[in-house]
């Protein structure tokens, strides 16, 4: 009667995806009185169609704890969305023919929007076709645009590692301003939300203190605005340190990045990077010596600067999608993360129809933004605090964090190659 | 009998200058027998040109250990040379006008090159005028471009934190190579010499370990080479990253920043960033998928991640360069740093004379360089490892490090202004 699992990880990696992962084969091996072999997909969605699974029984008890400080996606993740049924059958139809072979009775799939909807898909696609499979997705996105849970795991510690980080440029220009470089500009990801850019926040606690200046994807870019911003905060502070998201746009909705001045010589859009494009607006208008910082992977990788808390709920949100499939029975739910106390900040896991979380995004609250829109407000730092509290390091050998390597060798293949 | 003394910090600042402020200010109080009371000057030798003074005996043992663990310059820093002496004898005067209005017997500036020169000629220039003065150097830049010491306090922790930060986005971009991004790179610091682009070498323990490919301004860069080798880690490992010096150059020894394709469409090259540049070259002739990160203040503020052994060898230069002036009566020597064990590592401070060091720049040795000019050799892992060892976290309040900030209050002045 037992049947088996199969556990992939999709979309842009994290920081503790991997912990994500270290709670579902924790979990699988706890309830193995339900769960019989629990597989690992290579590269998320694709490795289940292409048939490139390990057997994470072979993983000893210190990479599975080593998972949990190790990060980006031990098993390989991919940036894949499955058609509908229509227009795609044949790909469905390869997911049950592969369930199949290998006697899969679970689906754990660990990522973001469109992996949820995948998720989603694959759960009804199975009943349609009369196949027995419980599809559980686990949250993952350091965008933090989940609905239907507190936040999504990965998230909080870029927040920790981006307010971290502005506050010590911030610390630097303040002893350089009086002869050398007077504005600072750090870009940070969020294409469409701008919850890490507010993150960037947290590291002003007092008037005056950086970031003076916040540029959300939410809120048009004013350039007269902004330049007055800046203007006073050199004037009254002596310097200003700016946050900026990539995905910063302008009132007509056209990206910064994307603006003229990032077209170089021969038209080529790619050279990408809103921070250099803001610098130059201060520059032509202001005159003011600047400098600028891309992020970029090292924000979603920096496990040496993981949030405690954050680390904890990717853990906790692996081992309960494993627990909601045997104890709960369930199907075609993410396993949520549930506020249950803002101070002390408490917690717990829920399961939340996958429908509801499936292709919605969440946006910052309008009043999780100051009025002026270049700010975060008290309500925002609420939510924001727990989410970054707590350390948890790695181990260190010569210097660097030993992360874990996984020896991963895939099995013998059952069936013919898919096309 | 007893003098009084000046502490300044100049040039660019990092994650451990405080910790050199911290041994200046313990050992003045040690030697409190030899030295009255310790001035710190505001933005460094600026601070002693306008009087702007603070007394540090005012500060707190909790506040004299809080700047072993914060970054930036906590009095202040300048980018200011002094002339010579011919060109501006007013500046010298004025220097003595002020070290004799408050007693002062030593005086202790905390830079890099120019601060050695700096402090050089005040030493001269004191000697000169009949001013009874000793003045000591304490070594400081992240560009560990100073002779005649083992490395420099502020490079040991930038090594880290960019060979951490390359390592941990390698393996984030592992995860995605398949279906995503293939190429990374990080732009690091770093205008002349290589050392802190060698130091993410380290993260690549292994063949086919990242970083693949090191850009160093000591190598003029080869398109035709670069992007076969790049082809070559793709074909092979699935991906490519790549760490380059800001200061990366062309065989004419322009600047890559500098090159055309950062100009834009209204001619001003001030974008910066070499970054974007490597990643147009790579995307237009070989068209991978690219991510760029430019690290910029993020590296030399990072005290989150600051080396142990920079941090102690910091503070050990600031109190050696008292010890130096009280107990051996030294004048215009550099407290430096010399590697007498390589395995175990082990130090000791020692007074070099500034005539040895001011203006003299140390580059990356060729045999630190691999032969194909894109890696670094054992023997420059061999120098780099014990510097980046060991680790010494800030104390952490509501998930951000908890820096000292001073409540500095500027001494009322005895003097007129200096124009």
């Amino acid at each position: 009667m037992k049947k088996n699992a199969i556990y992939a990880q999709s979309g842009g990696v994290t920081s503790v995806i991997n912990a994500s992962a270290s709670g579902v084969i924790r979990a699988c091996r706890d309830y193995s009185d339900k769960i019989g072999t629990l597989y690992a997909a290579e590269n998320g969605i694709l490795g289940v169609l292409n048939e490139e699974l390990f057997d994470t029984s072979n993983l000893t008890d210190s990479e599975i704890d080593g998972l949990r400080k190790t990060p980006g996606g031990a098993f390989g993740s991919c940036r894949y969305k499955l058609k509908s049924l229509v227009d795609n059958r044949k790909e469905y139809e390869r997911l049950i023919e592969v369930f199949s072979a290998y006697d899969i009775g679970y689906f754990f799939y660990n990522g973001g929007n469109d992996s949820a909807d995948t998720c989603l898909k694959v759960s009804q696609i199975a009943n349609e076709l009369g196949y027995p499979l419980q599809a559980i997705h686990i949250p993952k996105t350091i965008d933090n645009d989940l609905t239907e849970t507190d936040n999504c795991p990965g998230f909080g510690s870029v927040a920790k590692y981006v307010a971290t980080s502005i506050r010590e440029a911030g610390i630097d220009l303040a002893s350089m301003y009086k002869t050398s470089t007077k504005v600072f500009i750090l870009e940070v990801m969020g294409r469409h939300a701008g919850w890490i850019a507010a993150s960037c926040g947290l590291a002003s606690e007092k008037d005056g203190q950086p970031p003076h200046i916040i540029l959300f994807p939410e809120i048009p870019f004013d350039e007269e605005l902004f330049l007055a911003k800046v203007k006073y905060s050199v004037e009254n502070y002596g310097y200003c340190v700016i946050a900026v998201s990539e995905g910063a746009k302008d009132k007509s909705g056209m990206e910064l990045s994307a603006s003229g001045a990032s077209i170089d010589d021969f038209g080529h859009r790619q050279l990408g990077g809103v921070a250099p494009i803001v610098a130059q607006i201060i520059k032509n208008k202001l005159g003011y010596k600047y400098h600028w910082a891309v992020a970029d992977y090292l924000q979603r990788s920096a496990r040496h600067l993981a949030s405690r808390v954050d680390s904890e709920q990717a853990y906790a949100v692996g081992y309960e999608g494993v627990r909601l499939a045997t104890e709960d029975n369930a199907n075609g739910v993410m396993a949520a993360i549930i506020r249950t106390s803002q101070n002390p900040y408490m917690w717990e896991t829920r399961a939340v129809e996958l429908e509801l979380v499936a292709n919605h995004e969440k946006f910052m609250p309008r009043d999780f933004i100051s009025e002026d829109g270049f700010h975060i407000t008290q309500k925002c730092r609420d939510y924001l605090v727990p989410l970054i509290t707590g350390e948890e390091y790695p181990d260190y050998e010569n210097g660097l964090p030993k992360y874990v390597e996984l020896d991963k060798e895939l099995m013998n293949k059952k069936l013919a190659k898919f096309i």
